[in-house]
Parts: C-alpha cells; sequence; structure tokens
C-alpha cells in the first residue's frame, strides 16, 4: 500500500500485535486511520476500551503494557475508558484457562479494583502516573455491573442466543477441555458475551487486550452490530514473557516484576531478562528507540533494565538503582545504596537468623527461610548466612545492616 | 420384591413407561409409594407438576395421556400443578429438534395458553372435562413467566454453573446437532434449566412427562438438590404413535386426532389405528381393561375406537358416532346421520365443485380440492364427484347434502 491516504502515528503501532477486523490488516490500518481522522475533524475523541478482571491485587509490568498504550491514547487527546470488570470478574474469565474458576465475591472484587486504581495513579499527577487521571474528559472508570446488573433473564437470552454452541467450542481453551473430558460449567459461555456487551454498553472504538484476548474482543464487535452499533476495532499486544525468558509473566509462575517494587529490585530483576526478549521489553515498556540499543549483550540488558525503571520511576531514580545494584551485586553491603528498608520493631530477640528473614518479610515463611540459607541464598552486609539458627542477641545488634536473599532482593534493617 | 412394604396404585402405573431416580425401578416404586403413605398420612397431598409449552393451539390425543394421569392423581387427592411455559415457550424446548426454534412472543404464547386451558376444561364441570377445574386445591394453574422473569443475571449464572457443556451436549438431540454441524444456540442450553427451575418454584413431589422429557425433569431434580429441597420423582409416559402407526402423533406429520374434534371424525379416525397400536391407545386414552379386547382385528378397533372416543364424550354419544361412521362409510350419505355442519353462507354461486370444497374448509385450498377430486377422494350424497369444475348453480342445490372427503370427513352443508 504505497499511496495510502491515511496512516497510524507510531505510537498507536508501536508494538501492536494485530488490529482488525479485516482480513488485510492495511485495510483495518486504514479504517482506524479514517476514524483518527475524523475524530479530529470532528473534534470527537475517540473511545478507547480497556477491561480488566480485577481478580487479583498486583499489577505487574506484563499489564502494564496495556495501559501504557491506553495512556499513549489518553496524551494523543483520546477517552480511556477502563472498565473494571466487577461484575464479570465474579464469573471469571475462562481464556486460557484449564479449569474452571472460582467465583470471587463482591468484596474481594472491589478491594481488588480499590488496589489497582491506585497502582494505575488515581489522585496523582500524570507525570507520575501510569494513566492520566488528571486532565479533564481523558479517563472514564466505570465498571460492568452498572449495566450488567440491569440485564433481566429476556436480555441474557437475546445475548445467549447472538452465539453459538459451535463457536464457543472453537474457542481454543474450551476446545482443549472439551476434547479433554475437563468440564466446562455453563456460565463460562456468557464470560465472553458479557465482556462483549460492556463494548455495547461504553460504545467504544477501539478495545485494546493482549493477543489471547482475540475472541472476547471480536464478540464485542458481533455485539456491537446486533445492537446497531458502530463496531469497534481491536487492538491486540503482545504478551510479556517473564523473567524466565519462556513462559509469559505471570503471578503464580513467579515470574513477574510487579509494578510497586522498589527501583532497586526493579533494575535488579530487569537486568537479569535474556536477550532474546530485551527488545520486546524496550518495545512495550519504554518509549526508547530499538536502534540505540548496544550490541554488547550485557550493556543492553543495563540499557533496558535503566529504561523501564526510568519509564516508571525517571531517570534520576533509575540512574541511582543501577548503581546500587552495581555496589550491592559486586560484593558486600553498602551502606550509601538506596536500599528498601525493613523494620525490626517486630522482630521478637533474641532471634535465630530463620525466624529473621521470616519476620522481615524476605521470605514468606520460616521453612522457606532455612531452605535458602542452607541453600546459601542469604546474606548479612554481603557475609553468607550459613545456620539457619545462628542467633541474634538483641536489635541493636542489626540496625542499619543490609540483609540480602539471592541476588536481587535487599533489605536495610532498621530499627 | 415379592415382601414390598409398600405398592403403588393401579392408576398410578397404568401406562407407566419410567420412574426415576433410582436405578432398580422397584426402588422408585418404592420410594414413591412411602411418599404417597407419607402424604396421606399427614393430609398433605403431592405436588403433581406437568409443564406445558403454549407453543400450539390445539391439544391432541397424544398430549391428553399426560393430562390423564394428572386428572387420575387429582382424583385420588393431590394437587395438579400445571405450569403454563409463558416464559420458555418464547425460548423453544430444543427437545427432539434438529434446528434452533423460533422464539414466540408473549401476545402469541399466551393466546395460545388461552385456547390449551379452555381445551382442559377451564370453566367447565370435572366430569366432562380432561382436568379438575372445580374442586377447590385440586389445580394450580402456574405461569412460569412468574418466577424467571424476576431472575437477575447472578441467579441465571448461578443456574448455568449447575451444569456443564458435556452434560449438555449428552443430550441425544444436542449431540446429534453438534456432530452434524448444525448450529445450536446458546440460549437452547439454558431451555432444560429454566423447566427445572419450575420444579423448585413450585415445589414440586413427581414430574409427569414424555419419554422423551427424561433430561429435561432430571434436570429439575437436580436443581431442587441443589436449592436443598427435596427431590421430585419423574413419571415418565410413552409418546403415543400417530395415526399412521408409525410416527408419534405430531400435528406437523398430519397424524393427529384432536380433542375438539366431533364425534364422528374422532370416532372415524381412531376406527383406522392399526392393530399394534391399539393396546397402547386402550391403556393410555381410556380406563379399559385390555383383558376384555376382542381377538378380531376389525373387532378391537372398533371397540378401542368407541372407548377412546366415549371417554371424551361420553358412551352415548360416542355409540352414535360409530352407527354414524357405519352408515357413512358403508355407502351413500345418510341425512339421519349425525353429522358437523358446514355453512354455505359465505359461498358465492354459482360454484364450482373445486371452490366449494375449499370454500366449506373441507380442503385447504382450491389446488387441494382439485386434487382430491381428480383422486376421486370427494363425494356428494355418496356420489363420487369426477370433475372439478362442475358448477353448483345455488344453495338451495346443495342444502341437507353430505360432503365427503376420503373416508373420514363428513360436513352436512347447510344455508
Amino acid at each position: 500500500m504505497s499511496s495510502s491516504p491515511h496512516s497510524l502515528p507510531s505510537w498507536l503501532v508501536r508494538g501492536m500485535a494485530d488490529l482488525f477486523p479485516t482480513g488485510d490488516p492495511a485495510d483495518a490500518d486504514q479504517a482506524l486511520a479514517a476514524r483518527l481522522a475524523d475524530a479530529e475533524q470532528h473534534n470527537r475523541p475517540l473511545r478507547i476500551k480497556l477491561g480488566i478482571d480485577p481478580t487479583g491485587s498486583d499489577i505487574h509490568l506484563g499489564h502494564s503494557i496495556l495501559f501504557r498504550k491506553l495512556r499513549a491514547f489518553q496524551d494523543a487527546g483520546h477517552t480511556a475508558v477502563l472498565i473494571i470488570g466487577d461484575f464479570t470478574a465474579r464469573i471469571g474469565d475462562p481464556t486460557g484457562k484449564s479449569t474452571t474458576r472460582v467465583q470471587l465475591t463482591k468484596e474481594q472484587v472491589e478491594a481488588n479494583a480499590t488496589t489497582y486504581l491506585k497502582q494505575l495513579g488515581q489522585g496523582q499527577p500524570k507525570d507520575s502516573a501510569l494513566l492520566d487521571f488528571e486532565t479533564p474528559g481523558r479517563l472514564e472508570v466505570r465498571r460492568n455491573s452498572e449495566w450488567l446488573e440491569e440485564l433481566d433473564l429476556p436480555q441474557v437470552i437475546a445475548l445467549l442466543g447472538t452465539a453459538t454452541v459451535g463457536q464457543m467450542l472453537a474457542k481454543d481453551d474450551f476446545s482443549k477441555r472439551y476434547g479433554s473430558g475437563s468440564p466446562i460449567a455453563l456460565h463460562e459461555f456468557l464470560y465472553p458475551l458479557l465482556q462483549g456487551y460492556d463494548s455495547v454498553a461504553v460504545d467504544a472504538d477501539v478495545e485494546l487486550g493482549g493477543t489471547d484476548q482475540k475472541f472476547n474482543v471480536a464478540m464485542g464487535r458481533d455485539l456491537q452490530r446486533h445492537f446497531d452499533q458502530r463496531t469497534q476495532f481491536g487492538m491486540l499486544l503482545p504478551i510479556l514473557v517473564g523473567l524466565d525468558g519462556v513462559q509469559k509473566m505471570s503471578k503464580s509462575l513467579a515470574n513477574t516484576v510487579g509494578l510497586e517494587e522498589d527501583p532497586l529490585s526493579m533494575y535488579s530483576k530487569l537486568e537479569k531478562v535474556g536477550d532474546a526478549a530485551i527488545n520486546d521489553y524496550v518495545t512495550l515498556l519504554t518509549d526508547l528507540d530499538l536502534e540505540t540499543l548496544p550490541e554488547n549483550p550485557r550493556e543492553k540488558q543495563k540499557v533496558m533494565a535503566l529504561a523501564v525503571t526510568a519509564s516508571r520511576y525517571g531517570q534520576a531514580v533509575a540512574l541511582k538503582a543501577q548503581a546500587d545494584a552495581a555496589t550491592l551485586v559486586g560484593g558486600g553491603g553498602d551502606a550509601g545504596a538506596d536500599v528498601p528498608e525493613a523494620s525490626l520493631a517486630e522482630v521478637n530477640f533474641p532471634a535465630k537468623a530463620f525466624y529473621l528473614l521470616s519476620a522481615v518479610g524476605i521470605c514468606a515463611s520460616s521453612s522457606e527461610a532455612r531452605r535458602q540459607i542452607k541453600g546459601g541464598a542469604a546474606r548479612l552486609e554481603g557475609e553468607k548466612l550459613t545456620d539457619p539458627n545462628q542467633e541474634f542477641a538483641s536489635a541493636a545488634e542489626l540496625e542499619g545492616k543490609v540483609l540480602q536473599l539471592g541476588k536481587k532482593t535487599f533489605r536495610r534493617l532498621v530499627g
């Protein structure tokens, strides 16, 4: 398409894995470019839908890819419509799941939603936040219980009537489960329809999703057509590979970097990401130009880790984290390094080493702490701890020292 | 089971094809007998559910099997709970269907329901009615919109969550459709659950149904268990074979005897039922003892036809119909026979023969009338009509004469 009348801006296409509906991607490109031009001409911002199911409480970098794209639309003057799936979370998205999900209570969902919004930057100035909560007209936060709770049975029947069993069972995850004889509860078929109905309810122009959400996003288009609405575009972004470099970033696989992790921990983890994943991290999590990356793999890791940390905390904090990481990983503790603190106030003395690691929250349990110490992963001021039962007499003995677990977790002990 | 502590009364077991839940039918027998005994002891009539979807307007003998059983329960002192599936009819029972059913409007369903109740004897003394509308406490007529319209989405999700896709696709009709690639709309999966929920709503002790309803009736049990109710028994009765002796009696197969057909037409049709089906007709549609039937097939037909007609119209009317049929089928018309009348008031003269047959309603269309006349099936006063274009000058020429189509349809023409 050499003579395209419209083309898409680079902030929009950056990292994009798929844009649909049309078979030929260039057609979808042109159609979306035309809608953007129309939006500009009539001064009608597009409505960009992103649905999140608050089934967990921590946002990690894998999630933030979508929020970054949503923010890019905000910065270009469009309206982000963030849908808290407080109703659908009570069903649970069956996408990619091999078993029926546990249904959350209204209270759990609301607690998670509050935490999510805080992490996304609610109440913060836009420069230090993932989303722009500040500029008027740039964000609508909606809960889908608002319209889904109002649906009565005849409306649910009408919704169900728009799809067939065959369509649902053609969906990859359902197909696998059905094929393997693993039960699929009937209410799971409702999920794609309900989240599709969200697009109707908010009159979305574009829906953002991971590449695993294509079915659900397409359902939104189908339902908009059914309800005689202008249909949305589906814009899919890649699923970020986790720190292991193999599987998708997911809390349950313990390969995540949390959005709320301190700069040092974030930098230290990112610095270890394998070469194969680095370009994706840069493209999806920073605004850095890929061309500027050094060729040396080790240098490349550092540049990427610095850029991602900076995108979250700013350049100055990121540089400090980089320097601290170099000091700490290089050898013993350094009293000047900017290490997150852990309080000794709740620790009972005399304290054995395994108890200390668990009591300050560096290990999840005493038994894990014993294992880590025996495995040689724990250090105090750079000195390896070898005996889980080593005793510390008082807080005074530990105050100001750095406790380290593995290569990436550091805590300065304070009174 | 020679020493059964309880046994079921003969009015109850007559014609029964299946009683469940338990694997061993004798167990179900005993359990139901115990519940009957309990009902008697505590003077708490059982609640016998029969759901009907008012998707058509005419009740035929095939349907009446279930109503007769329901009446037998009424006569034994129990409460018939007749559920008009005004809500579920708007979905349509997918049982036995090979395609998604057309959804009826509320108005169509209500019109059909009114006609049904009239045919079942609403407003009539119990002796001439199929059901006892008269005795206090013996009948509850309920519409399932009463509780189904109240269901909200969370309740629908809970209902859907009680069943799996595998369960539904194991159902014979769904399985065939899925296997052959014929689309199944998702709302069809809701049907068995909603009609099962009817059992919960009315607290049924027994649900009556045809043998093709086993899945749906079992779903009622599952849902009662889910809602911590005492579970109902399922009592299934055979599907009546139609006049063709092969397929089930069904309006769409044109092999029915309508409940509202005049005695002569009813008797004449029944008299032709093949030998293989006679015992079923007697068992399911009369109170006659099978042992008393004559061995001669022709005599057997007559006794059955007389008994079924009598069960609807009483012995005197049935005997008259029998006599009339003998006269009419034997030869020409007989002015004394009790033939239903057809009015000539709306017929325009001069009238050609084919038009006459269509205008008095004996044929569905002029083209059918032409075909019937050419095929030699139409007679006037016993004389075969041969020319579809034969003209009749005036009503006077026809008044009082009997017009006959085939061997079973007779109309006396009146001014």
